[in-house]
């Protein structure tokens, strides 16, 4: 049976590494489990806020095992499965459908720069069709600035139309709301769900026919973000859109994946949870000293 | 003992699939072979124009060994080992080394874009110092047009001077001579290397202190390529430059890695050499069928 549709507010959920760089599974369960008390109804782990791609395939088929034999429910779960190898693709998008994964969420292959429509195609649709299990739900992730690969509207129609069972809906980072709002046009009534890659456009996305958002800041916000999908027919939802963006905001103000991991480190009184694997720096000191008097001054907590 | 250095017309070998794109090993060595045989010093397999990035780690480890296993000498090998996660980058060129190849030619990790020069020395820092081995020889890969990541004046300046032993020399492909000429400048005397990623600027590198060229033409025009390094103090060295950029701007009048594939595929008459991965895809018919009349027209031949 094809697993219950995410919708809400998931966290791309960054990934905790020993001091040393290597991995830390204890932590990674310990915070997935918090993010799904705390607002998240679902955890897009191994996105690009998540180190993912500094990841081997290997360490994140250990990661994603050792969630699920801890508890955290593989419904819940919608991994980044896409690399640049098809090989990979396949394995990791096969084991999370094996483990009962809700979806994947998968980025394009990004090495080569100016790829065809044609060659992503191909690319989606050999991984769907080497799987070969109803059972995958696939998202398409669209974050031009990174990836440098965009998925245009041609590209999803085209898979769409192959493949309306597998193809689920699409996470859209192109922090663009025209684009976004051109695909909830293109796909509405199609059951193709529009995730948001910034909980910016939170309100909008909710209120245009999109189904929720996929939101680094959620890692350490999931339950003012939460806030907002919660009562978003409610008066006081512009309010709370407003009180999320102020810690969007504040986030944003240093290098927002160490920024992340900085405030999960005080907050967990766990310094190691500030390590970042490179090419990507942990905060200086003064950055850090900022960003918390910044989240103190908005009266911002974890609560535990 | 570390490997001699490697000097004159290296490719960067394409990799042959399958039709169902799976790898072929054993086309892979008689390619390799040819290679040798006909005007390349070295064979910088796992590059760009290798589909390296399509590749599985665990299939460049095995097409590494299936190379060493058929005889092609190791010291002549300059595979590429830079992966995006750090694990994967140390396995790779901890596998080279091991194997006694010559070197290895190191991408940045190149899905966060906009990364500081302090996380990049980190990453390359951190594969030398994991790998720990004397004879370990990097070659470290600029190609910012493709990994949207460069390797900066600075940041070999500051990889030479924390390890001159390992840092080796660089493959510069961002087609630019000023930037080519500056590095040959900064680095001069050092015994740093400089190859270009282009034949087009290969009699100006050798003039001006590098020492040769690793280019994607390479794999069907070794020889006409080659010729401009064995003569390149000749008078002829012009004319022969001159005949191999004609190639060159044959070959590229399409896309040129399906192109080589095709090229390959033809004078070899074996269709499935021209098998791509998908993000990539095949010439088309009348690319394919234009493309080798205009070779033609050259007088271009694959000798035997």
């Amino acid at each position: 049976m094809p697993p219950l549709r995410l919708r809400g507010v998931l966290a791309p959920v960054v990934t905790p590494f020993h001091s040393d760089l290597s991995v830390a599974p204890e932590r990674l369960v310990r915070h997935c489990q918090w993010l799904l008390a705390h607002g998240c109804s679902g955890l897009a782990v191994f996105g690009t806020n998540s180190e993912a791609n500094s990841l081997a395939v290997e360490e994140r088929i250990a990661l994603l095992e050792a969630l699920v034999a801890a508890g955290v429910p593989a419904d819940r779960l919608l991994p980044g499965t896409g690399c640049c190898a098809l090989p990979d693709s396949v394995k990791l998008t096969a084991h999370a459908v094996q483990l009962g994964c809700a979806g994947v969420l998968m980025l394009p292959p990004f090495y080569y720069k100016a790829v065809t429509d044609e060659g992503l195609y191909r690319s989606f649709s050999e991984v769907i069709q080497r799987v070969g299990d109803d059972r995958l739900r696939l998202y398409l992730y669209h974050i031009p600035q990174v990836a440098q690969v965009p998925i245009t509207p041609g590209l999803i129609a085209r898979l769409l139309q192959a493949y309306p069972r597998h193809v689920a809906g699409i996470k859209d980072s192109s922090g663009d709301w025209n684009h976004t709002r051109a695909v909830l046009d293109a796909t509405a009534g199609s059951g193709f769900d529009v995730f948001v890659g910034s909980e910016v456009f939170l309100l909008q996305n909710l209120r245009a026919g999109g189904v929720g958002c996929i939101t680094a800041d959620a890692n350490v916000n999931p339950h003012g973000i939460d806030a907002v999908v919660r009562n978003w027919q409610s008066p006081q939802a512009a309010e709370l859109q407003a009180r999320a963006d102020q810690v969007r905001q504040t986030l944003q103000s240093v290098p927002l994946l160490p920024a992340l991991k900085a405030v999960i480190a005080h907050f967990a009184g766990d310094p190691a949870w500030a390590t970042v694997r490179p090419p990507l720096v942990e905060l200086a000191p003064a950055e850090r000293a900022a960003l918390l008097t910044a989240l103190g001054e908005l009266g911002f907590q974890m609560p535990e």
